[in-house]
C-alpha cells in the first residue's frame, strides 16, 4: 500500500486554488493592513489569479483547531488531502479568488466539532450521529455515518480590514463505519448505503448550516456545504465529494451532484475500466518503459475523473535502481513516453521513487511538462 | 543528519548534463540504428543541447558493472551522486554533448576494479593502493588513498553504428581513511593531507590511464580522468572534484585545478563564510520565513561554491504541518521569500519535508522559478 500513498487526488489538487503546481515567480507578499508592522494582518499572494492568497494574520499562518478531528477511526490515507482540496474547489464556485482571501476555518472549535461528532446521547444532546440502539451486531446496530468535518473561511477587505465573508463546510460521510464489539478487540464494519449516506449527509448538513447561523461570526454570509464519501480502508483510491448545496440565507438551496470518480489502473479485481481508451493508453505507456528499464517494481496510476472525462493521473512508479545517469535517464524517457502515449488533456502527476525516497518528478499542467531529478541518495 | 541527505550536489547537478532539471517536453526517442526493431540501438535524447543523449544498447538502459564498488568503508552520503554528476560536468569539456552520446562504463569489470582498489600485495600485484607495512598505528600505518572508481563512456555514430569514441574516469581519493585493528573492532582514522591526496591520486590516475591504453577497445581515444576528494563521515557536506587531466594519447597531459567548495549555511563551528553576501543572504531569507510560519523544525543550506562564486544552493526546509492548504501557502511564500532574499545568480533547489516525507519542491534554474507540492499525506 505504501506506494500508493504519493498519489493522492490530482483532479481536485489542479483544479485547485493555492497554485499547488505551477509557476509562481511574481508572486509578492502584498500588506492588507494600512499598517506595513507585523502585527497587521497579510496575504501571500500569488500570480495565478486561479487561486487564492492567503491570509497571514497578526503575520502568522493560522491552522483550524478542527483540523483532524474523526469520529470513528479510518485508516484510509487518501482521504484527507482530498477532502480538503476538493472543498476549496468547490468554494470558487461561490467566492471568486479574485475578491476573497483564504483562511483556515477559525470559527467553529475543537470543543464543539468533537461533541458534533459524537453519538447524540443523554450527556451530548449536540451530537449528530445517531444514538446507540444497542446492538452491536454489523446489520442491526446504528452505524456512525458522520465521520469528520472541515471548516473553510474566506474573507474580504472592508474599509481596510478583512472580514469573514463567507464559508465552505466538508461533511465527509462514511461509506464503512470500523468499530469494535470490545475494547481492543477485533474490528468489525458495517456498510452504509449510497442512499443513507445520502439521505443522511443532507439532514447532517442542514442541522449545520441551522447552528452556524445561530453564530453571531456567521450570521447570513454564503455558506458552501460539500458531501464526501470517505474511501473505505481497502479501497486504493481516496474518496470524492459527491454533491453540494450553497446557502444563501437561512435555507439551504438545492443540492447539485457532482460525477467525480477515481480509479487504478491497471484495473484490479476484474473491474471495468471507466474508460477503457484511457485504460489502454496506460497499458501502453507502462509497456513502453518497461521494455527499455526492465527493473521496474511497479507501475500504477490513480485516474481521476468527471463522469467517463478523465481529468489528470496521478502516476507512481518504483524502480529498483537509483544511481544518477539512470535515474535521469530514465526520467527523461518517462517524459517522452508520457507524451507519445498519455491521453492529452489529463493533467499528469508522476512520480519516480525507489522503497526508500523519491528519485523524481515529472508533471503535465494545462499541457506544459516539468521534471525535476532530486540530489539526493 | 537525515535531513541533510536529500540536497547534495547541486552545483555539479546543474551544471549538468541529463537535463537533470528542465523542460524536455520536446524530447523524443530516436532511432540510432538502420532498423527500428528493438535490438538495434536507440537513444533517448533531451531537447536540451547541453545534455547528453544516452545510449539504449540492445533497446535497454546498460548499468556499468563497477558502479558501487568501493575499498574501505565510508558512509558519507554525498558523495556518490556527486563523484557521478562531477565526473559528467568534466567530461564536456572534451567530449561535445552535440556529437556524443553517453553510456554507463561499459569497459571496466568489477574483478579488475576490485583488485584495482586493493592493496598491492603478493597475492595482488596490481593493487593500487600501497602494500601493508605492517602497522596499526593511525600515523605510522600506510592509509587506503585510493577509494572509489567511475567509468563514463562516450560514443559517436560511424557508419551508422554507435563506437567508443572517448572515455572519462572518475578517481575517488580519501581524506580520511577509516580501518579496524581487529575485525568488528572499534574504528580507527589515519588523516591524509592534502598534497599526499593530490601527489597520490596523480600516480594512480597515470598507472590507470596507461592499463587502460592497453585494452583494445579502448586504445587512442581521448580520456578525461578526475581527481575527487572524499568527504569525510563527519562533514555535513559532500566531496567535490579538485582537479582533472585530459589524456589525448599515451601519456596523462596536464593538470588543471579546480576550486570548487561547498559550505553548510548557517556556517557550523565556528566556520567563517566563503562569502558573506551570501550568507548573511541566507540569514535573511531564514528569518523571514520563520516569522510567519514559526513551526518550522530547520532551515539549512549547503551552498556550492566556484572560487568566492556561488553557483548554486540546496535548501532543506522541515516543518512540523502536513496539511495541503498550510503546506500550499507556505510553498507560495518560501518561493517569495527566496526571490526576495536570497543572490539572484544563484540556481536554488529547495526542498520542503516532514520527517516523514517530500511535502514540496520549489527550484530556480536560470532565473526561472518553479514550485510542486506533493499530493501525498
Amino acid at each position: 500500500m505504501k506506494k500508493f500513498l504519493k498519489t493522492t487526488s490530482l483532479l481536485l489538487m489542479c483544479a485547485l486554488l493555492l497554485s499547488a503546481c505551477g509557476n509562481l515567480q511574481n508572486s509578492s507578499l502584498s500588506s492588507g493592513g494600512g499598517d506595513t508592522s507585523k502585527s497587521t494582518v497579510q496575504t501571500t499572494s500569488s500570480s495565478d489569479s486561479s487561486s487564492y492568497d492567503v491570509l497571514l494574520s497578526g503575520g502568522k499562518y493560522k491552522t483550524s483547531p478542527i483540523s483532524g478531528i474523526t469520529a470513528a477511526d479510518n485508516s484510509n490515507q487518501f482521504n484527507s488531502r482530498s477532502f480538503e482540496s476538493g472543498l476549496m474547489s468547490l468554494s470558487k464556485k461561490q467566492f471568486s479568488t479574485n475578491s476573497y482571501v483564504f483562511q483556515e476555518g477559525q470559527v467553529l472549535s475543537a470543543t464543539t466539532v468533537t461533541k458534533w461528532l459524537a453519538r447524540k446521547s443523554k450527556k451530548n444532546s449536540i451530537g449528530l450521529n445517531p444514538a446507540s440502539n444497542g446492538s452491536k451486531d454489523e446489520n442491526k446496530r446504528a452505524p456512525m455515518y458522520f465521520q469528520q468535518m472541515l471548516e473553510e473561511d474566506y474573507l474580504t477587505k472592508q474599509n481596510g480590514k478583512y472580514k469573514l465573508a463567507g464559508m465552505s463546510i466538508g461533511i465527509a460521510m462514511n461509506k464503512v463505519d470500523y468499530y469494535q464489539k470490545k475494547q481492543y478487540g477485533a474490528t468489525y464494519k458495517t456498510t452504509i448505503s449510497t442512499e443513507q449516506q445520502k439521505e443522511q449527509g443532507e439532514k447532517i448538513a442542514q442541522e449545520v448550516v441551522k447552528r452556524l447561523r445561530a453564530d453571531k461570526q456567521v450570521g447570513n454570509i454564503p455558506i458552501v456545504v460539500g458531501l464526501y464519501s470517505v474511501a473505505p480502508e481497502d479501497t486504493l483510491v481516496g474518496g470524492t465529494y459527491f454533491q453540494y448545496a450553497i446557502s444563501k440565507s437561512d435555507t439551504l438551496g438545492n443540492w447539485s451532484t457532482l460525477g467525480y470518480k477515481n480509479q487504478m489502473l491497471p484495473t484490479v479485481n476484474g473491474e471495468s475500466a471507466i474508460n477503457s481508451g484511457d485504460s489502454d493508453a496506460f497499458t501502453n505507456f507502462k509497456d513502453n518503459i518497461q521494455d527499455y528499464f526492465p527493473n521496474l517494481s511497479g507501475v500504477t496510476a490513480e485516474a481521476h475523473y468527471d463522469g467517463t472525462d478523465l481529468k489528470s493521473m496521478d502516476v507512481t512508479i518504483n524502480t529498483q535502481f537509483d544511481g544518477l545517469a539512470q535515474i535521469t535517464s530514465f526520467t527523461q524517457f518517462v517524459q517522452q513516453s508520457a507524451s507519445k502515449y498519455l491521453p492529452s488533456g489529463a493533467d499528469l502527476d508522476i512520480n519516480i521513487q525507489t522503497v526508500d525516497e523519491q528519485q523524481a518528478v515529472v508533471t503535465r499542467n494545462n499541457g506544459k511538462f516539468y521534471s525535476h531529478v532530486y540530489n539526493a541518495d
